[in-house]
């Protein structure tokens, strides 16, 4: 067993990295140099095969379970749950090459570093990979680390049918990865993934690497609002019940609370129709959808509350009815200060700049952190872009994240029991 | 020749009136009650059919144009060129049964109780009917009127081809009201012209009356608005070029301007549509429609003036790029005061309530201003819905209307040459 400070000088290979990177990219290509690996089609099967391949040729012991969650493991000096890390390798269907398979190729990367060292860590290490992060072909996403941690039963993820027919049970037969293993699994004994940011904040910052503090809790909404619709020459501005006009107060609302309530608190309308959307005509209905993101939970109520009243006040000055549904609800995840402040002295040890931020979007690392202390690493993406083939990380950010993560690990599988 | 105040006791016959209109509200029938006589339609020439009839019943002196507008004169006591009053009797594809029709109709009306009177006027009396007022089918709109006062050659409107394919000059000749009269035709004495208000303020004025003033001028505009589409969770707000927000923030403060500007300035957003419309993504662009009126040709400017300025001080405050299209401009019309104050006068001495009000909507007398003394009377619309199979008016105010049309008309057929 080498020192600890022999630990402490164990680097990644980049350039591995990128080739597996770069492999798995080839499979379920798209035009512009992104990926289409939908979960459980054929695509998502051979990008399993072939990361199920890397495990075994790494040594590790391969485990599939109910709902094709697969992880690999790495036995430790001693028994006990692992240290685990991964992400997904599905991909939306105009997914880029990083969002998901950095998180897991990373894992592997970080393997393939320990076993070219010889190095045995005290607890055992593992690596996985989640079925349908996405949720772009079943509902919900984060389907495979929610059911891990006993967040939905099996038997209603197994159900689930597909946008193009097929259920998550047939799928999972079809393409051979029902696997033995029970579903809820065993919690590890800390869970920590790498992946890009898919937002702008650290190029922004040119800094290297994030050390997440949690994700964004989320409230979308869809609003339609009722009002009359007139001739747009005849109809006096007095006289006029603009359902559009209402729909633009409230997009401007939302801009104003977002700015007011500062920190992490975002607002966005994404969509906005207009009955009977003619140049002529004043529309008599307006539908929209807001949503409302805070990684604070009373925060966000706070913001929905708000939004309540403003449409009330709405309602009676301009004389229209506003009417809401929810489309989506999530309460804001806190990662376990412990192991944020973990990854940032890291990245802060190996030289690398950090900061600290929210994730603003979901990923399976917010299931785990139900069941163990989880955080996240994050790395710039070039333009904010990601879900697009245009995605892109720099090299040496995709290596200064496996870094990260290797040191992370390593400092997680050497502790000893809390 | 009877005394002036036998003259002025002549009142219409609003029973005849409204069988004549439910007459022709038998042609083109759609479900409502309403109609669906598209200009140069069959149906149209089935609803032009049966009120070339009627002209010829009435004695009247049928022509028919080169454009297919059709004029009836009944002879005065001395030649010279004839009182004319008429509106149009196309529809649009949902159209009620008022709008046009009434003031054709009501112009029988008129003939007819001077037949009935045995009374020959001092100059003749012209009805007619224009080609194409509604432009649902042919663009422009008052095309028949347009082409008639000279507005835009002949050759040019029998070329326009309808949405559904054939021109406007085959559809004359294949209906048979290609005529032979030239076009543009001589100009009348006078124009006066019934129409329903086609908006709320008489009804909610409670007024029988509205002396029309002058017709808005129009000013169509479409914004185009460049900005970033981006993740609504991870891009904060200080990173957003938000098209979406930029195009709220220009529909309220075209509220808050056509407040500023008062009198009768409307504007009205009647599109707007986001891209990519996703309920989590910050819009990378929106394209909207502006409608700007005025009866003031300098303050409509100044609309159009204050917007270009929003619009350039949104672009550096908001990091986005906006571009403007003209879909559509025409300068307002100033009717005749002296004609305007008869229908006034004419209005309070039948003991009918009055108000001056400008149109919003476009006309075919605001084209014959241009070659004669105009003016028109309003008759309240219930709930201001036009265009719409629930268009309606109250019999007794259909009958108020064309009084006033019959007392005016008899006013200006009297005169003596100015």
């Amino acid at each position: 067993m080498p020192p600890a400070s022999d630990l402490r000088s164990l680097r990644v290979d980049g350039a591995r990295l990128m080739r597996r990177l770069a492999a798995l990219g080839e499979i379920g290509p798209i035009e512009g140099g992104g990926n289409n690996r939908l979960a459980l089609t054929d695509a998502d099967k051979e990008g399993r095969d072939l990361v199920v391949t890397w495990m075994h040729d790494l040594g590790l012991a391969v485990g599939i379970d109910e709902i094709g969650n697969v992880v690999g493991t790495r036995a430790g000096r001693e028994s006990g749950p692992p240290v685990m890390t991964g992400s997904h390798i599905d991909t939306v269907r105009t997914g880029g090459r990083y969002d998901g398979n950095l998180g897991v190729l990373a894992g592997l990367e970080v393997v393939e570093v320990l076993e070219g060292a010889g190095i045995i860590t005290r607890r055992p290490l593992a690596v996985g990979f989640f079925t349908n992060e996405e949720g772009s072909r079943f509902q919900p996403d984060m389907m495979g680390s929610l059911t891990y941690v006993g967040g939905i039963p099996l038997e209603e993820a197994l159900d689930v049918a597909a946008i193009d027919g097929p259920t998550v049970g047939d799928e999972l037969v079809r393409i051979g990865y029902a696997g033995p293993l029970p579903c809820p699994g065993p919690a590890p004994a800390a869970f920590v993934e790498l992946h890009i940011e898919q937002g702008p904040v650290l190029e922004a910052r040119d800094t290297t690497i994030g050390a997440v503090e949690g994700v964004q809790g989320i409230s979308w909404q869809e609003l339609t609002i009722i009002g009359q619709s007139n001739h747009a020459g005849t109809t006096p501005i007095s006289m006029r019940r603009d359902a559009g006009l209402a729909a633009a107060e409230i997009v401007t609302y939302l801009r104003r609370l977002a700015d007011e309530l500062g920190g992490h608190q975002v607002a966005t309308v994404g969509r906005l129709d207009l009955h009977p959307d003619l140049v002529n005509v004043i529309p008599g209905r307006a539908v929209l959808t807001v949503d409302l993101r805070n990684t604070d939970p009373l925060l966000l109520a706070d913001a929905e509350a708000a939004l309540a009243d403003f449409c009330e006040e709405l309602e009676r000055k301009q004389g229209v009815e506003i009417r809401s549904r929810s489309l989506a609800r999530f309460d804001p995840v806190t990662f376990d200060p412990d192991t944020v402040l973990l990854v940032e002295k890291t990245a802060e040890r190996l030289g690398y700049s950090v900061h600290r931020l929210p994730s603003g979007a979901g990923h399976d690392a917010q299931m785990m952190a139900r069941v163990c202390p989880a955080a996240m690493v994050f790395t710039p993406s070039r333009g904010g872009i990601s879900h697009n083939p245009a995605e892109h990380t720099d090299p040496e950010h995709l290596e200064a994240g496996a870094n990260v993560l290797l040191q992370v690990l390593l400092e997680l599988a050497e502790r000893e029991e809390a």
